[in-house]
């Protein structure tokens, strides 16, 4: 059944080799005061830093810069961006990076006119910003998570061993524009090209894997899902393959701006398992999720049996002669355990610095969601755990 | 090669059972001054209109109306049209209708300020609107076109025997809400159904057929063309589905609001010959597209095989085992005829009113495109439309 949704995605798109010019377009609707903010520096070494800058001076921009930002952005540097951007009179945020440094824009944006602490009120008790949102521009250069046109934002607090996302429900707090040009992917590391290939592709699990009907959803999951499967395999082994790339980026666009959800049910416990090992480890956040996958997914698979044989026929090619449901939908996820390792990425915990003695903390922090085809309770968390070191 | 492109589509919509309600969210936003656009009354006897103006007036909105928008909308229309909304000052268009209703607002929308005659200007010169463009809203009740969320706009000028759309580059001339609720489709004809559900799988088509690569897009199409062929087999024989309508009508939406087509270059030649048709015939869109597609296709077929093979492969489930690349290009086309049949859609243009006598005046209203497998020259045009007969 396609239950009722609302969808609005109004984050306006520049794809492609050069796009970056079309920031002439987009910052002429926005006061001369900008706040530019990016991660490690790889921006400065890559030549994208002055690129914008020279672009935002040319536009006669007054620009502030919060660097720094940490893949998994942390609290303490959303109130350190606060006061930067409070000083400052923010009235755009151009977020230049990945992932983090974009969800972190948007943690930024709802926080600048915020009355309170921002974690307690968006990352613990989950409300709606009441204040002023500040503007959010990103120029992409990484791909993986989506955020570039969703009103996602995931915050880590490290005092309270806590990874949270929250994404926001109104539309104002997605991107207004999104900057993604697939060159500058191409000087990624490769374990950071895989583990955001792993990113998407668990994107797309956690939303595929609910109800066993024929929601048209899932059948555009599945397109995601081919499309992903034959770009990463080109593009692991021939990491300056624009043509990859560039589907890999566009897939990573769509398998989280809200619309393979819509009519859907959906728990998100990988990410709630990754975000838990993410909170202890500090570890790549794809990685994270690579590695507790197998574990977590041959748990559910009873409970979700039609589903999995779906996908292992649709999305793996698995041929279902003569074969049990069963046996069908193992055979699936087999062939997703070996493109897995084909793309090389972290298979168990114990290679992310996971120890024995971390499990039951990490159990602690894995937030329980409903939605998916089984509610876990805390001893199948601590077995998936257990199953994934 | 996924090439540039920008991606906007800000179209709020809402959908599912009751879906109206969410007219309370929207009308607030607007001027008083409602122009209620409708087709031939059919919202009357089935209550829509009755709903519909009961959440108008409780809102507080002064209603002038436009009626008896006909299934192709012409120019004369338009112009009638636009003496009513300019006289009413109207600060909001409210389509409640199918495709028709809903492009004749947009072309409303962009005229009702335009100096100059608007059938010129975007229809002939396919000009972008330099004056303000007055707001869309609507409520569907038919499936099929995708009006309800793109900036497309297709207008019929009977004296001149032609029928030509205009997709507008400005997002600001799509519907700013668009209310969907399955139910409200459950009522129409088995014919006007399939008609939308072939009009639907023709939007696909247009898309998917250039280009030969691994471009995303072709994977999100094949996951629309998957789910719509579930759909409307049950919905075939089981009208009364809500399952099924509900994914038929958020395919419908995906098919054509942009998405598919990023990154691709497109023809939509069956469109152009559909629309030729349609401007000679008055016959209903879908089925203009019905009549001309398999001639069309088993044309080009030759020019862009790969991808013919592709579509037999992925959509059709065609086994390539032992055959030659033309053998299973062909038995796509002929399980997608097969499929046509089962609908009931008409195959051919003598049971839409077409006389060998016609063949040279729609093959002069035929407009020619470049971007697909093969540019059509005037004596191709000719052969299709006879093989059409």
């Amino acid at each position: 059944m396609l239950g009722n949704f609302t969808y609005c995605n109004p984050t306006k798109l520049y794809f492609g080799k050069g796009a970056i010019k079309y920031l002439n377009d987009e910052l002429p609707k926005y006061g001369k005061k900008v706040v530019l903010i990016y991660g490690g520096g790889s921006i400065k070494k890559n030549g994208i830093y002055d690129e914008v800058i020279d672009i935002l001076k040319s536009n006669g921009k007054d620009v502030a810069e919060i660097s720094g930002v940490m893949p998994n952005p942390t609290v303490v540097k959303l109130y350190e961006g606060m006061d930067i951007a409070r000083r400052h009179g923010a009235d755009l945020l151009l977020a230049v990076g990945g992932g983090s440094v974009c969800d972190y824009a948007k943690a930024l944006a709802v926080s600048v006119h915020c009355e309170g602490d921002p974690w307690e009120k968006y990352y613990i008790r989950f409300e709606e910003p009441v204040c002023p949102v500040v503007p959010v521009g990103c120029v992409l250069t990484m791909v993986g998570t989506g955020s570039e046109m969703n009103a996602g934002s995931v915050i880590t607090n490290h005092a309270q061993k806590l990874k949270i996302g929250h994404v926001f429900a109104d539309e104002s707090i997605m991107p207004r524009f999104s900057v993604l040009d697939p060159v500058y992917t191409l000087t990624l590391p490769h374990y950071q090209m895989v583990a955001g290939i792993y990113d998407i592709f668990s994107h797309i699990c956690e939303q595929y894997f609910s109800g066993e009907d024929d929601n048209t959803s899932d059948y555009i999951s599945e397109g995601l899902f081919r499309s992903l499967l034959t770009s990463s395999r080109i593009a692991n082994t021939d990491m300056q393959n624009y043509e990859a790339r560039s589907n890999i980026m566009w897939t990573a666009t769509w398998a989280l701006n809200t619309l393979v959800s819509r009519g859907k049910t959906t728990d998100w416990m990988v990410h709630m398992l990754g975000q838990a090992v993410g909170a202890y480890t500090d570890a790549t956040h794809g990685m994270t999720l690579a590695a507790v996958s197998m574990a977590y997914y041959r748990h559910i698979l009873p409970y979700g049996l039609k589903k999995f044989v779906r996908f292992a026929q649709n999305v793996w090619g698995v041929s279902p002669e003569g074969k049990s449901d069963e046996q069908i939908a193992c055979e699936g996820l087999a062939a997703m355990e070996s493109w897995m390792k084909e793309l090389g990425l972290v298979m168990n915990l114990t290679d992310l610095g996971v120890t024995a003695d971390m499990v039951e903390g990490i159990a602690d922090s894995t937030l329980v969601m409903q939605g998916g085809y089984k509610v876990l309770d805390r001893a199948e968390i601590v077995e998936i755990i257990k199953a994934s070191l």
